[in-house]
């Protein structure tokens, strides 16, 4: 017998899209893999939600139906204009919140309602939203473990690369040391290209631009934000940490020069943006800065949109894991795992 | 409240010793962490057993007095010469059988008799011992789950390198395609070394013998024994195969020359001895050789006794983990791993 858990999905975008398709073509796998059924009993986006309590939506047709131009609540009957996540979540006819709206790292809103609404009715979170996590990870966590509650958030820390179970379940027993992650892609790229053609940083820039690597706005990931607020996230969670995000020290890629990049390389090494974290005698040291790495360091390999996390442990030595996609497919396979784990392994 | 997990132990060797090593050094841990008491009831060895059924045996003391010289059926009161491990495990008074006997490939004795005990008895096991696993891994998986016994087996897979972690938990709902390891160290650091110095075979060999890398008798290691034991249980974990390392077509590093390497040096590539495994149309194609790999491919860059894997899957792209002690105390942690994943985390 499978064990079926109904989902509310909060935004419907590139990532809740990919998660929808997941769930369409994995379905029978689920089932017989897992024993888990998924149904889709919500699907919420800015103007209103598509709901089916009993059957469920189709995730296949629902998806075709978006990607054709439509919106969630013009679909197939089952179309509420203005229905929002906090009305369905105040029902209590799910169990689990999965949380793929826009990250919003002002006030995280509105996915920190939604997380707030979702604890309180007792609904499990699955996030590739990193906003309320990261601007306010302890209380966040602290009322879900009052309620009950689990939050998983695999996809708001590098998508399918496994950071965080490598750091809980893959050196459960050793200490973690030390963590060293080059955890955005867009900047890795940038950083591998100018190596590797020795051009500067504003043409590195303008060809992940071309490419779609980089966004028009590239000041999130030029400037180390994005790894600062990954590194925040998975040095909170596995060292038990309660940092602010302003409270990491962060430099970011645009001051990297062709002659640095040319000096790390006559010294055998490569430059490479680094989120690290490290136990020292007076506390934690978190901070995000472009560092030489050795050419045998395990991330001096990761090269272009690759990511990669290493963990320094007491019994273990050092673990590292590298790849992953990082498409909205990517993300959206992580959340799968993280429902996996969460409904069917308790991890 | 902590809960309580009764140990046989069988094997006192290195491993067996790292493991009381780390369960005495890391008693308050697991308990503050995990929840985790750990209760040493027995340890075995050739000629005895050391037996404390209240209080469990004193893990650190015990050890110093074996690495002193003494042996466990003279332990302080607590030792029982010729009681063997069947006998203790026929009593049913422990919850976990911790197997390091020395691997044995030609009938897996006296590991098999151990295991078949435990299932028997209801025991969940931990092994560092392949034997048995790799000699009759269905049916010994069969037999365990027809008596709800779970089998765990992360050091005879690579040690604390989490090879199996990394393809069963994070890449849950994604399917592995492929599989690539390098999965023996002392082969990874003949062919560093041949690579690095245009050494020729057997300098490197001598030399890896010298510094205790390479065993006398190298031949399980050399002609790939090992990588295709390590591969043939991995495949057949998370294929779910019924392979017999004797179907696993098996090339070792003998014939490995300098020319070659040169070769592949000019191509821009590296040799490594690979253990992989594919999902083709014509069903699953195991084998270990000497394979050349580009320079960006994620294991290149695998160097001396180190190890790694990779795994190419549907939805999450490739995933590579590398790194991890291939010491005692590496082989110890992931047996510790093993029994939290088994008693707390139930995966």
């Amino acid at each position: 017998m499978a064990i079926t858990k109904k989902i509310i999905l909060c935004g419907f975008g590139n990532v809740g899209r990919a998660l929808a398709r997941l769930i369409d073509a994995k379905q029978h796998d689920l089932e017989r893999q897992y024993g888990l059924a998924l149904k889709l009993l919500a699907v919420v986006d800015i103007d209103g939600a598509a709901v089916a309590e009993e059957m469920g939506l189709p995730p296949g047709r629902l998806t075709d139906f978006i990607e054709d131009g439509g919106a969630v609540e013009k679909f197939e009957g089952s179309g509420h204009p203005g229905l929002t996540a906090a009305d369905l979540l105040a029902q209590r006819k799910a169990d689990i919140l999965v949380e793929t709206t826009p990250t919003n790292l002002k006030d995280g809103e509105p996915a920190r309602t939604h997380f707030m609404a979702a604890i309180d009715n007792g609904l499990d979170i699955i996030a590739a939203n990193k906003g309320p996590l990261v601007l306010d990870y302890r209380r966040i966590l602290e009322r879900a473990r009052e309620k009950g509650v689990q939050i998983r958030f695999s996809a708001a820390t590098a998508a399918a690369l496994p950071t965080l179970d490598v750091g809980r379940l893959c050196t459960a027993g050793a200490r973690i040391e030390a963590i060293e992650g080059i955890l955005n892609g867009t900047t890795n790229y940038i950083l591998t290209r100018m190596a590797q053609e020795g051009c500067p940083y504003e043409d590195a820039l303008q060809d992940a631009q071309r490419l779609g690597i980089a966004e028009t706005d590239p000041t999130l990931d030029v400037e180390g934000l994005d790894t600062r607020n990954k590194i925040v996230l998975i040095a909170n969670t596995l060292l038990a940490l309660d940092l602010a995000p302003g409270e990491v020290e962060t430099t970011g890629i645009a001051g990297v020069t062709p002659a640095d990049i040319t000096a790390a390389h006559e010294a055998g090494k490569v430059i490479k943006l680094l989120g690290s974290a490290r136990l020292s005698e007076n506390g934690p040291v978190v901070k995000v800065a472009p560092e030489a790495l050795p050419a045998d360091h395990p991330l001096a390999g990761v090269n272009l949109s690759e990511k990669g996390i290493s963990y320094d442990t007491d019994t273990m030595g050092r673990i590292t894991v590298t790849g992953g996609h990082s498409s909205p497919t990517g993300a959206a396979a992580a959340m799968l795992k993280d429902l996996i784990h969460l409904v069917k392994l308790g991890v």
